[in-house]
């Protein structure tokens, strides 16, 4: 199989996850749960899932278990777009084209859609075909990524510094809790699902938050190179709203290099770790690097 | 030691708990984190957490993880109380006569702390001093307590019937997910703790909904008889809102009654089940009947 076709087979693994996962947390009866619904189904890229799946994969680890991580890591990112659309937030209308949860629904209806998705992707990694001990750990990984010491912290990082100038140092701090904490959670929880040793877990850590520092970089590019119609949302937002960037920080050039050393010294750490299994990862990388949206 | 007496120890016990978690879990730089301690700390019957300890005592468990894990089902209850005072909810300036969080800081950070607490709650499960097994089941038993069949579909169904009439099926069904789901969670955390049979869970899911309904139909009863000084929060609020209560459909003494012969139940299962070892959560369970605030 190659990359692409990987990365389909991964990606309907994990859509099948998440329809079932639906099914059994999601009562149809509740509109809170629809308007989660109607958020969680509405496609994107789902690399967090990818991410679980493959990590597991490369390590030989219990898929089934995984399945079910990646469908949490999902709910969990889903909820932090819900609440981050409020008004109460970045106030935005639009998400992946369509209308925002609080648009679709009501205000309150977003607010407890957010709120249950958070709680259900706990429930659905301990309810996981795994070992308890792999299950705490999944646990464990999600919580220390999206939490206090993570996500969160991300979140009231970028709105402090929305219309504050950020250094190189603070603008790395904002996206490593923002995006990176997330981002290596997943990777920790395909980890999980496979009883991953400590040393190939630190070794995945490094590749998540530089994979995480790779995406951002390239986000800011495309926020001033891409068109509306490539990127499928509105371009050239954050230079207008006067927030520090790779790209104000460094150019458009400047930035790219950047991304590109720092890319390949992801991919490095993962061959000396992981050899040729790593490959789905390595390409993976290289494809966050090159996207186009 | 009276029942007063172990009370207390049990409630000390809950904040000793609830202040190292902070310290662990919601670091002081962050004022997200900030925000949540304002709430977490602003004091409390911490019945929830005080149904954790008592469990896990009596069936003789781990008082270890049961300290953790009622800090968990602490900060979880705070999340809701968080999220419900905001404009888009409630919209309650005072919670126990300070001002709520997003009144004390900001509608922004009053949502992330709520959002924290709820992520946190489950990372200090994930991380108690217990068996990983005892985890799960904790962990479990929190998310079907707090999510989509329980304590958010709860507050669904009060939005909903705020100014709707319901029947007493309705009213109950109501409760049952608002207040009783959390106080189930509570128990059987405490039960996990210990490595409770299927039977004593059952028992004691019994005693946690009848309990969690006779706390609500006294507070129903409380808003029309008692004083605010005495409650320390308005009266009267539920019947200016045209709201439904057992009250309205009963009266005050049909709904004394009511509890009452609820409270009977529910203390004749735990005697059954349990014996003489039960006698700190029957005392607790007829404190919650005549209780005056």
């Amino acid at each position: 199989m190659d990359y692409k076709e990987q990365y389909q087979a991964y990606l309907s693994q994990a859509t099948s996850a998440l329809e079932e996962t639906c099914s059994r947390f999601l009562p149809e009866e509740s509109e809170v749960c629809r308007a989660a619904r109607y958020s969680l189904l509405g496609g994107g890229k789902r690399i967090r899932a990818v991410l679980v799946l493959s990590v597991c994969d490369m390590l030989g680890g219990n898929m089934a278990a995984a399945e079910q991580f990646c469908a949490a890591v999902e709910m969990l990112h889903c909820y932090s777009l819900i609440h981050d659309d409020l008004p109460c937030m970045d106030n935005d209308d639009l998400r992946r084209g369509r209308p925002s949860c609080h648009k679709a629904f009501s205000e309150s209806t977003a607010m407890l859609a957010g709120d249950v998705l958070l709680t259900e992707a706990f429930e659905v990694v301990a309810n996981a075909p795994a070992s308890p001990l792999a299950s705490v750990r999944a646990a464990q990984a999600l919580g220390l990524g999206a939490g206090s010491r993570g996500m969160v912290y991300g979140q009231e990082l970028d709105l402090k510094y929305e219309a504050l100038a950020a250094t190189e140092e603070q603008l790395r701090l904002i996206h490593r809790n923002k995006t990176g904490a997330l981002i290596n959670a997943a990777v920790q929880m395909g980890a999980a699902a496979a009883d991953a040793e400590p040393a190939q877990c630190k070794a995945l850590e490094d590749y998540a938050y530089g994979l995480g520092l790779v995406f951002q970089i390239v986000d800011d590019v495309l926020d001033v190179t891409s068109t509306p119609e490539q990127l499928g949302k509105p371009i050239g937002s954050d230079s207008e709203n006067g927030k520090t960037t790779f790209v104000t920080l460094y150019g458009v050039e400047g930035a790219m290099d950047l991304a590109r050393r720092l890319n390949q010294n992801v991919c490095q750490t993962l061959e000396e770790n992981f050899g040729d299994k790593a490959e789905f990862l390595l390409r993976l990388a290289q494809q966050l690097l090159v996207r186009k949206n």
